[in-house]
């Protein structure tokens, strides 16, 4: 029995997302639905892809994702289906897949792609501003039932440009750029409770860091914040007090035991982040 | 296998819906329950009777749609089970089905109501102050099961009364009054976004307008505004300008490419819209 | 088929649940999972106790509940598997399970528990900060497919510690006090409405006060308030009038008709609630 996930910023107080699996239970009704997140911040397709990303892979082969952040609805921008690792994923050609799409190919694996054109995949005739409900519910419901990808569109190629997307986006923006020196990361993401996920992967870390010998600065907008890390858990500092943490996704993540690191060490998305040893 | 939707305003902090899932899963094991939400604002009858009404479309038959905004819980408002269009509704009897039963009636098909009284087919005793869970769960599980609506109670007229309700409510008081002019609306729904749905209906504005021919006004806190419409996307206007576009629902929406049509243009639902020419 | 429900404090921004049931779904394809609630205040861990309690009566046997507000993963603090009335709960072991376990205890029926550590029934590795994922989501999903809880570690003594917790935590706190005088309560939850549920049972009440007979005082930030009770419904008193009535868990509950009593009456979780005849 197949399993379609919706990960969109509809909320909670508009039945999007009920409209959305009402046409997902007319047309693949023996599949089974099951919401990532409806709260995203409007808008925010890094914030998405982040979610997304941190998702995913705990989901088993045969999945299908529908990630709907979607500002360009109406504007031509392509609506594109994606398979990876087994699993289909269905969004806006906007940046919304070039994380997953970046990491599954630095790992060597293989991703497909194409675009959804095909009306016979589509409600007919789609509205310009709910494609979550007219074009990517759809097209999930059909490769839920076996439709082959193929048959929604032209066949893209999903080798990301050299700026890590599929077609444009914002996803590479706030990633450690150019410029940076290197070991520098950035914040990519804060969470419901403050902490601040970092593009500093634990593996990279020197073996000594491990265990908590090391010191992390963070550069937010009041200046430096040191702070000392890798510890294993919240509770290795005191109540109040931050750490840099091995966080569940493989990255470094910048914490307050009990607290909120982005609002009580004032850092934001964007924000460098680097073991100072 | 049947469907069985929840539509609440009951948040996501206190477990509500989650007891009305339990009493679903003992009655009937089998059928599947959708979130279509439950974040909608506390008792605003008009706000779910939209959100349903925009929804349950989508759905296929034989789903059992469960509605909940109750203000008047306990103070002997009757709780009513209709059906229509092959899908059936359980809800009190506020005004929340109005529009579905409306928009169903003037379309010519048929619609059946009935109250739901049964003792059989509720918890035993059901509380007075938690309908959804005691009365309106298990109606729906009843119903999804294959007991006859006629069994829960007696018949009711569903014909709309003249205001267009069932039994008395607050839907019709924000659509278009006796005294608007003819031509002119009124916003509806202001949606998570910020889009404002009015009830001016796309397929009755003339050819003329569509494709951007057209200029709509609207009449709120801060006098009259005008925009252009209608529109085929929201970025068919440049970022932060209003414009008025074809919404997903088949209604004329007032919206802002890439803002907040409400908080910007200071609309609220209720305001009047009219096509100026 | 079984069931698990997830209720957590991980909001509906960040995907946490969704990766929970990615695992549940690799684990036990075949498995229902349904939401209870996400949206609880961050790290409430009577709120949560509250929550479960309130929804997991509703639930058919075999039901698998996992509960996971966790200030304190990964500082060793245990995880917990709990068997009672034929239902399994997971959770983490700080208080979140008390008061289930005590009241099945009180009512002479039998709970067991066991700790959670073998490794089998667990991610390879569990991160350190979220458990949800690689240990809890594992171990409901094991026991939803028949694995004897026995087997995720050792037994532990379920009877409730003199306080009513298993191991330790908050859940008594704000229940009434050795000090407080006899028949006294105290608010233990306040929900999205603003009603305020007390520890009074409705059954304990003199017959006498069914009926509207009674008056209620409670004893908040701004002295002590009295209003009438037990009353049938909000609407058995004018609008914005306060009231006393019997709540959909049998326990008192101070609330306004159509308004919010925790702010109007100016009440708080742990304020005192008497009655007063």
């Amino acid at each position: 029995m197949s399993l379609i996930t919706l990960l969109t910023d509809f909320g909670d107080r508009d039945g999007f997302p009920g409209a959305m699996k009402g046409v997902i239970a007319g047309i693949a009704p023996d599949v089974r639905v099951v919401d990532i997140a409806h709260g995203l911040p409007r808008g925010d397709i890094l914030h998405a892809s982040w979610v997304l990303r941190s998702a995913y892979l705990y989901f088993p082969a045969g999945t299908v994702h529908v990630a709907v952040v979607d500002p360009g609805v109406g504007s031509g921008r392509r609506a594109i289906a994606v398979r990876a690792l087994g699993q289909s994923f269905v969004a806006p050609d906007n940046g919304l897949l070039a994380w997953v799409i970046r990491e599954v190919s630095d790992a060597g694996e293989p991703v497909e792609a194409w675009s959804i054109e095909d009306a016979r995949f589509q409600l007919a005739p789609p509205s310009d501003t709910f494609h979550g409900r007219d074009v990517f519910a759809p097209a999930a419901s059909f490769l839920a039932r076996g439709v082959d990808p193929s048959e929604l569109g032209r066949d893209l190629d999903p080798r990301p440009a050299p700026e890590g997307e599929l077609s444009g986006g914002p996803v590479i923006e706030l990633l450690p750029r150019a410029q940076d020196p290197p070991g520098t990361g950035r914040i990519i993401h804060v969470d419901r409770f403050g902490n601040c996920i970092t593009t500093l992967a634990v593996e990279d870390l020197p073996a000594s860091v491990h265990g908590g010998g090391g010191t992390f600065a963070t550069e937010g907008r009041e200046g430096t914040t040191e702070v000392p890390g890798l510890l294993p858990s919240y509770r290795a500092v005191g109540e109040g007090e931050p750490l840099a943490l091995a966080g569940s996704t493989g990255l470094v993540e910048i914490a307050v035991n009990g607290g909120d690191a982005a609002k009580e060490l004032r850092l934001t998305r964007g924000d460098q982040v680097w073991l100072k040893r």
